[in-house]
């Protein structure tokens, strides 16, 4: 079967931590997310909440590294798993843990801006790329901007007629 | 039964328009998104590609209109409709529409920053969803900052355990 | 924030187990999903699992209670939370739980068959809704048939157009 | 990019209709989704909906085809793309498509049971997959029982004290 995507809108709420593992680097910190829910009153209660470990490899070492810190508001998508280990008693446990494909702000809750992109165009893109062991190998791809200016021509004309419409 | 969750990984191909609605503001913009595949070779192949169109309300216009213009590398979260409209001619035609919860710049193609962090503390937080209509019918509500010391120093104990285990 | 939503593809892996809580009827399983994924060489690798312990509440009770037990491929749409308790040994352990809002066996990996349409028509569902406290509390809302003959006519003119454009 | 995933709980509105695509068998069906939201003042109204075209390939097409008509309730999950062609006139048109990796009957709205699980035991899962062309070349893999012995004795020890912690 195909891994579980899933996405977090929630909190930082450890620094995050960087280290290698062999010839990669990764970043990891815990996420939470607290829901709240409208009930048959029209009022807010507190829902459910989720707590994981998120693990950031390859591009996103980058921009995790720079960009967020302990008490950020989140967005996190990426693949969701089952870590099991035995702690320092020996007792068997078991963790959820997200291998991150895609990290940010969430403008909802912030305020953030854009430093640097860092794929201005589709030549530095593949040398890129190519440096990039570690997000080939797990499939965050880049965009094929070869072809960006086609869509792009194409998009603005159906964009400016469906602003039109409801404007 | 519930709207349809989705999480788009693009690119903003539009400008992001900003206009009212009755007292509402909105910012409109499209996101595309290009994916590639794995081939039985072990090559990378254009998959399919994705465009919508993305509404976002209530607290996301001030982090989008601050932070995001065309080109940027985005994450979007939110539920996904059918538009069925008229264009000019009076033909029928349907667009598929996000209607944004959290918005994003992605940190896997980008390097960001956050400049302010709009809810510090509960206090802050709750006067701004009274002042925040918007967002606060349609759920997008912020977390009750209000345990998080609790949850804070419970966590940081399990992550020490975990990140102590796989060093 | 919102609850997370969450879709896991995998295997009814303990016998589904039916027990009251106050005036609600829960069935409980666990299910686990073990992904693969392509390596460089085009070949399979196995990835990671990925457990859960499934709660169904409402009108699901009586579906899965009638159609599914332990071995089953299933596909499990709901929110996931964590929960968090002490063993009988007084240690505090952590587990992934999913309330689920839809459940279903898995054509891709069985022949299933639809015995009996629950909500043949508008009024009958009205009735159903009235006496499913559970489902109506957490929003797993049937479908306003009301409108339906409306829609499947628009809709089926876009589907021919559709198929015979690829024929 | 990754592909967009989806998951959409909703109703088969078309017969499904069946060819061949070269070698390769195809259903395509038309799936809606009607939501509702809870108003401030805890009432319901009605919500956007949401139309897609469903292809489903491999694996999926005996299941679908033995299981699935117009009007059931239905779950698909797979990845969302836009396609976009020309209509009969000349027009541009774009329409929402899901490649489906997992369908089934909603058992919150229908009562349905299997009639036959096709992969009881590794041999035959492998000797399936080997056929299975369709199936291996878009990753909708079968699960690794060999090792799921295992899981279900460290699995089942979990429950067991799960459900005992709330009973």
């Amino acid at each position: 079967m195909f891994e579980t995507p899933i996405t977090v809108v929630g909190t930082v709420v450890t620094a995050p931590e960087r280290r290698w593992v062999g010839d990669h680097q990764l970043i990891r910190f815990r996420v939470a997310s607290n829901s709240r829910r409208r009930t048959a009153d029209g009022d807010w209660e507190p829902g459910n909440s989720l707590y994981a470990t998120v693990n950031c490899w390859g591009r996103l070492v980058t921009g995790v590294g720079a960009g967020l810190g302990k008490g950020d508001a989140v967005i996190v998508v990426g693949h969701l798993y089952t870590n099991e280990y035995e702690d320092r008693d020996g007792n068997r446990r078991s963790s959820s843990e997200i291998r991150a494909t895609s990290v940010g702000p969430d403008l909802a809750r912030c305020i953030a801006s854009i430093d640097k992109r860092r794929h201005p165009e589709p030549a530095a893109q593949n040398t890129a790329d190519g440096d990039d062991t570690g997000a080939s190998s797990d499939g965050a791809a880049a965009e094929p901007d070869t072809d960006r200016g086609a869509d792009l021509d194409d998009e603005s004309g159906e964009v400016s007629a469906g602003l039109a419409r409801s404007a």
